[in-house]
């Protein structure tokens, strides 16, 4: 049993950092990687994708507004054309930097609101999905299972990774709890390892309302950026090696 | 008789605007478009690029300081760290937007003071035409003759197009007389296109002491951001025509 | 019978410029200049206030959104909390330029989306209109009549001076007519100079429906960025003060 | 025996943090608080505002030059026209944020190498120091004793307050040693105690070389941003109030 593994990264600015980056790229397998917008900076970018290809961790764009003081987590109204233009540029510039060290950019994530804007909005999300599809074909499409960005990038030819949200709360509808709510967000380890135990064996989980339900999904997302990131991800990891389970880079799974 | 003719475009933010790049990219054959760090954000890199495909005109990064308010004219203090990434991010970001329309980046030309700090330091020089060349071995590099710059492209293997800056006065040395000085930049049309012609005939010029010198160039630079520049590009442009010659960008000239 | 002119002026970027800024303050009274965030940086702020003390011109905040890449016209989605503070940079901004030369600010004006949006929003517009007043008592509040943010700018103490937008089409209930319709931006010189003479004489124009209106104002608004503003302003200007009318800043209006 | 305590607070953006400033400010009685340019955005800056008046801690400005990616530590080329707008702009929008709370700015400490950049040119000193002035004479400057933005700001007609960086080792010279070099920094909080100690009741430290030297300082500076600092801030606090000092903000000591 294959499975990846991964994380938002690069996420500072200048000398901010949101998470100790370089020690969760020895527990992942795909790296999601800001690109500049609502956080890093060129050196940031340098930095993690180096320290990606030393550990075949896979470089993936992670874009989003552009909007540093808001992280990116508040909507902005700009134009198809724009998000269009907007998404092109941060892949490129992560392609950019990722070339120099003869690596590629193997998949893209969408970041906070720009990804719900999206995803609120099938004809964008199958305009911009195509614009991942010319630039690479082979760029893997990172989303949760049965949203419209992901039905978008896969009418536009992408390959799709399905992702679990393992200390995200789901309601029956398949949807996230909203943060706000009580119980949205998972902290305590024990549950979590057995969230993930049983998401691997059985492919489900009990929802908010206490039902169980199927999540198709072949990546764990491990938030970087919770207090005690790092040993999460350690457990999640280890919960997954020992079931016998195998963490590959998303271009390894698909491959 | 083949030359290039190049100019600097795509220099506005937003809504602001810099010149009729429009116009502009009827005229020139090869356009150094501004990357979002100094001016050029996504969409006016994305009309920019799309209208130089449309023409052939050859699409070339114009990579600078990240200072908007300054418009990358003023020397930042970044680490060669820093210069490295900084151009891979620039690059790379117009290859993601040429990508989406299936074109390439022909050539790369540094901006104001980016190109300055670089030209004084010949080992970051060479260590910033080494990431150009890893990036893509077949992007040309648009220098004036002999500048440490360009002989640091040659010997990271890149080819490098001398460029002729007619609209500007050279000393017997080579160099350009500095801006604030009088006689620095030629405005008269009649003076450029005896000079445009002359350089065409001889491949020579009269420096600002009265002497002749020899300009080694097979593109000359039109400035896109000075009053009337549109109508100084087609006076060189028809100079050219009229004397026998040929405009082609860079990458059919050397190609 | 006396009025005051105000125009959106300094709302360039480091070298980029919307409007001839130095020729309009030769004409209106009252210039609302760009605090950076949509436009504007510190030194185009310093020249655009030395300007306006040298000619007598009331000097207001125009604040906006933080996207100078969409120069403001883009909704984002600021709380309240974030909506405050970012009002009182802005506005302690200007004073502080102003203040270097012994000037004052005189008064505040919304731009674009950052207007907008709280205009449509009460319990917002309050909000604001308290930052305001708690800043400063003595700052005068531009607005259309009978609109949200002006309602709330007089409950908080502050004094509203009601403006009226010469070249901009209304509708019978006083709303202007967005700016894609047909009719709805008035570019002729001559129907601009009848409306603004007709608005003098009777305090009337003629909506879009052909219906007569009553228009409250005490002050019109020059757009600065449309081809030919000056020449416009001229004409305003010239059609006040043929018909007797005399151009006074808005604090001197209220004062 | 009064003194004052200083801190450089707000260095956050958007979502980044620094230091845990909310900790600090129970300990400090002068904040210096950056304005946008290097760090700190309109929303940290209004929080640390409000906590800075609930505890009585004085509020200064702490101005940088306008590179959030080099947190303001990159030399960069502004004319002296661009620095002054700079510097008013800045400490204008922290008076406005401290104005919503009917608070005022009570200092300016520049930050690093807009500082050094005014420190090492005695006439852009003394325009800035005018700035100032003419801003609000009530302001007190903060500077190491003996330098040149510290003497301009008296002539000017500013109130000077020495401050003493205590985990920083001075030469003989009374120059900081310079970060890179061994024992520039004083982690030990022994040692630092030691040093606070004896430079309260003698006013003198022990150099690099070994020597004694006098330090004029009626304020101690305490780093942020160091791990631990708000310890280290709190050893310093209970040093001095052991001594029998009594920690009090700048304005109240020069009051």
């Amino acid at each position: 049993m294959k499975i990846d593994l991964n994380s938002d990264l690069g996420e500072g600015y200048g000398r901010w950092k949101v998470a100790d980056d370089d020690s969760l790229l020895d527990v992942i397998s795909s790296a999601n990687i800001a690109c500049g917008f609502h956080a890093g900076d060129p050196s940031i970018m340098d930095h993690t994708v180096r320290m990606a290809i030393e550990r075949g961790v896979g470089i993936g764009a992670h874009p989003g507004f552009p909007d540093l003081s808001g992280f990116g987590r508040r909507f902005m109204q700009l134009s198809p054309k724009e998000m269009e233009a907007t998404l092109a540029y941060q892949i490129g510039a992560l392609q950019g930097v990722a070339s120099r060290y003869g690596a590629r950019v193997t998949h893209v994530s969408y970041h906070a609101a720009f990804g719900n804007a999206i995803n609120a909005d099938d004809a964008l999300a199958e305009r911009l999905a195509k614009v991942i599809a010319t630039m690479d074909r082979n760029l893997i499409f990172f989303s949760m299972a049965d949203q419209p960005v992901g039905r978008a990038a896969e009418k536009a030819g992408l390959r799709v990774l399905p992702i679990f949200l393992a200390d995200r709360a789901y309601d029956v509808k398949g949807n996230l709890v909203p943060r706000g709510r009580e119980g949205a967000v998972i902290h305590d380890h024990t549950q979590l390892r057995d969230r993930v135990r049983r998401f691997l064996d059985s492919g489900t989980i009990t929802t908010i309302e206490g039902e169980t339900r199927r999540i198709e999904a072949s990546s764990i997302l491990v938030h970087s950026d919770t207090p005690g990131s790092v040993e999460l991800a350690r457990v999640i990891r280890s919960e997954i090696e020992n079931g016998g389970g195998e963490i590959v880079p998303a271009h390894v799974l698909l491959g």
